[in-house]
């Protein structure tokens, strides 16, 4: 058996792959809550998380991998209602890289670490062969208020689930830039602090909060689901989708709910205080878009209900197949 | 100007662009200490810690780029007087990639952890197109004891230089592989531990560690030369080479002083303990043919002298030119 894309696509391949190889021999229960970043209560309680950046191409309308790497994984630390504090920066450069490429994404990672609040206090450089490509690891730790335990597992019936903007903006992005499309979509990624630390500060109670990456909505919200073992329902006309990501998706035969984003948050959180919720985010940076877009049910199925605009409703899988592996 | 493989070497290729490029954007105070881990005081005094590893072939003599990337990341940590806690582990694969291949890394990665009483706490599964590769970034954090603050900064002039086991052992397994050449030479890579905590443990005043990796003993002794400002003397015929690395390196016309070990620990230390010291790491694991190699002499040149078997002086440099990039 060997490694194909679909196994990088975040879907169901990857899904796989984690459970059934990774998680096989990893046994820490940090690892298994399945969770974007680990709480650790013994180091002074901080968070840790890391992700690796393999997108192509390089620098792409709305950013670069730069700027992805310090979102992604400053996005996946405040998840767990971390303040992102450090991350380390590690390339992998291919021989016959543009030193000037190189130049323009260390800039614009160390602008986005600014914006973000966060220092890159180590790293590492490798060259490798290949064709002038770049890969870049960050991970990141954060520091966790003492009693914050958000994740899935704090998921309640009943909870109000908002996504903070419109979906598929980087995919359909990366898309473009691939096909030689000329489009107007520009990539969404950004670090989020602002929009979580205003939830946070106002006494938002926040039970639970995902960034929606690889494999789109429907993908994390399966996961969240699977972990929580409650039934989300969504109303799919309270989607936020723009005019060019909804017309761009349809002449290729994309769907939304499976496209990915690098700025944008699902969380969960108490029904009565969703609207003060919704208006805090949508005063914050990249969040004017926000939309209460379902709810927690009781049934404890563990799965994603859709209802759809016109009146039906349909279970909501997972990412299956390749879905395009190298958006992030 | 592109990217060429003397970047990856380790030598002065990779200093110049981690110097002239990274330093110019990444302003942290931490980065700008050249150490090989961040000391985090503001978040109950952890370490912080990355390295990538695109080491070919994947699984070798002695080891695999699992075992490497537990120890790299475990023995950085450990330079800086930490205890190893927790790492996270992203894997890149390439498309192609036998599954197989896969579980065995993720096993020797898994039981590397456990020897260094590590836990892998988060992770990250990309694909990209290749021809079966892998490459794995970790991550590390580790706790401080109170006080410690070890680095080049700390070394003081008459420190005895104290090199844990034999030179060039995982620089000539990884060459032996790529050449087909038929060798019982194994790579040296292991967590070390057991070896600084016996030091710690008993109150050997350690005054800065560095592990042996690309560019060998000479370039790391160059740029720990460079930062505490000292001048190193190194006695050639006190460094323990094997005659089996000694005569491959003397077939293909290398370096000892210039191979990369992966599990190999310079330290400078109180001269007055050398001999204790020594006795310690040479009972620890790995440490079994360790040697005092040098002093720290009184001259603020920042450079490394090399007293030659027959009398010689001659400084010595760090790495020119390629090297071996892809060693780990």
């Amino acid at each position: 058996m060997k490694i194909t894309m679909s196994e990088g696509a975040g879907g169901n391949a990857t899904a796989k792959l984690i459970s059934g190889l990774f998680l096989k021999y990893f046994n820490s229960p940090y690892l298994h809550e399945m969770e974007d970043a680990a709480l650790l209560p013994d180091l002074g309680k901080i968070a840790f998380t890391t992700d690796s950046f393999v997108v192509r191409p390089l620098i792409f309308k709305g950013g670069d991998i730069g700027r992805l790497a310090v979102s992604g994984t400053v996005n996946d630390l405040l998840t767990r209602g971390a303040e992102p504090k450090y991350l380390t920066a590690a390339f992998v450069l291919e021989e016959g890289l543009e030193i000037g490429i190189l130049e323009k994404i260390v800039a614009s990672l160390q602008k986005t670490a600014m914006e973000a609040g966060v220092e890159v206090v180590a790293g590492d450089t490798k060259v490798m062969e290949g064709s002038g490509g770049l890969i870049i690891n960050t991970a990141g730790v954060g520091s966790v208020a003492c009693g914050a335990s958000l994740g899935a597992r704090a998921i309640e019936a009943g909870d109000c689930i908002i996504l903070s903007g419109r979906l598929g903006e980087h995919h359909a992005a990366i898309v473009s830039e691939r096909m030689g499309i000329d489009s107007e979509i520009t990539s969404d990624a950004a670090p989020l602090n602002k929009m979580v630390g205003t939830l946070l500060e106002n006494g938002i109670p926040v039970h639970a909060m995902r960034d929606v990456t690889r494999g789109g909505l429907a993908t994390i919200l399966n996961e969240m689901a699977e972990v929580s073992g409650k039934e989300f329902l969504i109303e799919e006309e309270k989607l936020p989708v723009s005019e060019e990501v909804r017309s761009f998706a349809g002449i290729l035969g994309l769907d939304p709910l499976y496209m990915g984003n690098e700025g944008k948050m699902a969380f969960f959180l108490a029904r009565d205080r969703a609207d003060d919720a919704l208006e805090l985010i949508r005063k914050s940076p990249y969040g004017e878009y926000a939309a209460a877009i379902g709810t927690v049910g009781d049934a404890a199925t563990g799965g994603v209900i859709l209802h759809t605009a016109i009146g039906g409703r349909r279970r909501l899988g997972p990412l299956y197949g390749e879905g395009l592996p190298r958006i992030c």
